[in-house]
C-alpha cells in the first residue's frame, strides 16, 4: 500500500479560521484519504471543534502559539512570528514532516516564508502565485497574482515555464497556450518589461502565443497568462469584483414574484453559473517555484475552498509538478548555454 | 439665441467607420441640436450615405484624404499622416473651427495628436484617458486607461484632479470619492509609484479616500480610481472581458425551451442589465488634460456609441470641465508654493 500523502494546514489563516479550516480538513481526511496536520493554537482548535460538535479525532494537531495577521509586515514571519502557525507549518514542510502546506493567511508573509524557510527550487529567481480563473472555455492560469509587485523579464519567463508545467500536469492541458498580458497584440506594445519579455518568451520552452489583452482572458484566449504581481493582482481582483457585480445583478433579476418564477425555470443553470464563477471550486493558488508544494487559499475561504485547496495540494504531489518544472528549467539553461557557445 | 455647439467627428475612426459614424452624427444633429462636421474622404462619406439611404444634408463634411490606421505607429500622425482624418480634425479643433473632437481611432495616435496639435492645458504634464465604468452603485471613472503606460506620481495626482473635476461637473457627483488603485488598502502597499502617489494625494485638492483594490471598483467603492495607463488598461479590459463572459453565460441560461420561458418573465431586466454593462451607453472616454475637449470613442463603437460620445462632448463644453480643471491646478500650485514658503 502506498503511503498516505501528508498535508500540513495552517489552522489560523484566513477570515474564517479556525472553524472553516477544521471543517475542510475533516472532509479532506474522509474523502481524499490524506493525512492532515492542523497547525496552530491547540487549545483553540480543540475548543472550536468541541463548540461546533466536530469530531477531529482523525486530524493531527501541531501546536503553534502565534498568528501571523494579514496586516503584519511580511518579513516578521522570520523572527518575531517564527512561532506563528504559518511559520511553524512551513518549517514542518521544510523538515519533511509533511508533503505540502496550505494556508489562507497573508500572501506577503507566505511568499517570504516559503522563500526563506522552504527555499526556492534550484535556479528559480522568484516564487510566483498562480491563480486558475474561469473563462467561457477552459480555465486559465494567471501569474503572478501578487507575490512580486515588480519583476524582471527573466523572472516572467520562469513564471511562464512554471505556469505551463502546472496547467499541463494538473489540469491536463496539452501544450498550454502561454501568453504575455499586455495592452495590445503587437510585440512593440507595453512597457520595456513587456517588450523585453516578449523577445525572451519566443525562445523559451513553452508554447508562446504572443501578447494577450486582459479582455481575452475571460474569453479563454490563453491557458497561461503571465505578468508581474501588481498587474496580475489587478486582473484577478477585477475578475472577482465583476463576479460580485454580476451576482448583484442576478439577484435583482430573479427578485420579486415574476423574477422568482423565472428563477424556478433556470435554477439549475443559475447555480451552475454561480459555481463557475466561484473561486472556492478552484481550490487555492500554488506558490510556484517553492522547493515543495505550498498552496495559498483565498483569504475568505470557506470549508469547501479549504477542501479544494487540500485536494489541489494532493494533485500537485501526485503529478510531480515540481519535477516537471525542474526539467523545463534545465532546458532553458541548456538552450541559453548552447546559444552562448554558438554566439 | 446661443450659438450652437460645434462638434468635429473623425469619420474614419473605429471598426465600423464610416457608416456608424454617419448614423450617429445624423442622430446627434437631430436630437442634440449641435453642428457636426465629419472629417474624412468626402467622396467615400457621400457614397456610404447614399448606399445606405442616409440623408446627410444636415451634416458638414471636411475633406481629409488619409486614414490613421490602428496599427500605424502613433507618432506618424504628426508627419506622414498629417492629412489623415484624425490629424485634420485635431487641427480644426486647435484652430477654433469646432468646439470639440470625437474619434474612435487609435488611442496612441489620438494621444500624440491631441498633445502636439491641440496641446495640453497649462501645467498639465500628461493627458490621461478617463473611462466611466458601470458599478453596482454609481458609475466610476478609471484613469488613465491607456494614454501613458508609465507615469510618475505627480502625473497621477494631476489625473486625480482631472477625473474628480470631470465626475463632479459632468456626472454631478458631489465631492467625488477619489482613490488610488492598489493591491491593498495600507499606505505602504504597492510599488514605489503607489507609495509615493499615496503621500501626494493626501495633500491634493481632491476627496482622497485612500487605496482601492480593483475588486472594489465594480462594487462602487470610488467615484474616481487613479492609476497608470498600463494598469488602467488591464482593469478596463478585464471589465470588458468579464462583461462578455457574463453575456455568454446568460445566453446559455436563457437558451432552450425552459430558458426561453424564464427569459420572457425577466426580459426587461435582462435588457436593463445588458444596457448597464454596455459601454456604448456611456459615450466615449475624454482625453483629460488636452487644451480643448477631445473624446475617444470605443474602437468598436456603433451609431449609438457615437451619438453618446457626441452628447458627452456637448456636456463637456456646457459644463466648463476644462475651466474647472484649470482652477484645481491653480490650487495645487498655490498649496505647493505655500508649503515651500513654510518649509
Amino acid at each position: 500500500m502506498a503511503e498516505k500523502i501528508r498535508v500540513i494546514v495552517d489552522a489560523f489563516g484566513g477570515d474564517n479560521a479556525p472553524l472553516e479550516v477544521i471543517k475542510g480538513a475533516i472532509r479532506a481526511v474522509d474523502e481524499l484519504g490524506v493525512d492532515i496536520t492542523l497547525v496552530g493554537d491547540e487549545e483553540k482548535v480543540r475548543k472550536c471543534a468541541a463548540d461546533n460538535q466536530l469530531d477531529i479525532s482523525g486530524v493531527a494537531i501541531h501546536h503553534a502559539p502565534l498568528v501571523m495577521a494579514v496586516e503584519t509586515e511580511p518579513t516578521k514571519i522570520l523572527k518575531e512570528y517564527s512561532e506563528s502557525s504559518m511559520a511553524v507549518g512551513l518549517r514542518m514542510l521544510h523538515d519533511g514532516e509533511g508533503d505540502a502546506f496550505v494556508s489562507a493567511g497573508s500572501t506577503g508573509a507566505l511568499t517570504v516564508g516559503a522563500t526563506f524557510i522552504v527555499k526556492r527550487m534550484k535556479g528559480i529567481k522568484r516564487c510566483a502565485i498562480g491563480m486558475v480563473l474561469p473563462t467561457t472555455k477552459e480555465p486559465c492560469m494567471v501569474l503572478d497574482i501578487g507575490a512580486n509587485s515588480e519583476c524582471r523579464p527573466d523572472m516572467l519567463v520562469q513564471f511562464a515555464v512554471m505556469g505551463s508545467a502546472y496547467m499541463n500536469k494538473l489540469q491536463g492541458v496539452e501544450n498550454p497556450r502561454t501568453a504575455l498580458i499586455n495592452i495590445g497584440a503587437e510585440p512593440t506594445k507595453g512597457r520595456d518589461q513587456e517588450v523585453e519579455t516578449y523577445k525572451l518568451l519566443g525562445n523559451a520552452p513553452v508554447n508562446f502565443i504572443g501578447n494577450i489583452e486582459a479582455r481575452e482572458i475571460p474569453l479563454g484566449g490563453a491557458d497561461v497568462a503571465v505578468t508581474d504581481g501588481f498587474s496580475g493582482n489587478l486582473v484577478l481582483k477585477t475578475y472577482e469584483g465583476m463576479g460580485k457585480l454580476i451576482s448583484a445583478y442576478l439577484k435583482d433579476m430573479f427578485g420579486g414574484v415574476t423574477g422568482k418564477i423565472a428563477g424556478l425555470f433556470v435554477l439549475k443553470r443559475i447555480n451552475a453559473m454561480r459555481k463557475k464563477l466561484d473561486y472556492s471550486e478552484y481550490g487555492g493558488a500554488p506558490l510556484l517555484g517553492a522547493a515543495k508544494p505550498v498552496i495559498k487559499a483565498h483569504g475568505s475561504s470557506n470549508a469547501n475552498a479549504f477542501f479544494n485547496a487540500i485536494r489541489q495540494a494532493k494533485l500537485y504531489i501526485e503529478n510531480n509538478v515540481i519535477t516537471e518544472i525542474a526539467t523545463a528549467l534545465e532546458e532553458i539553461k541548456a538552450r541559453s548555454s548552447e546559444e552562448n557557445n554558438n554566439g
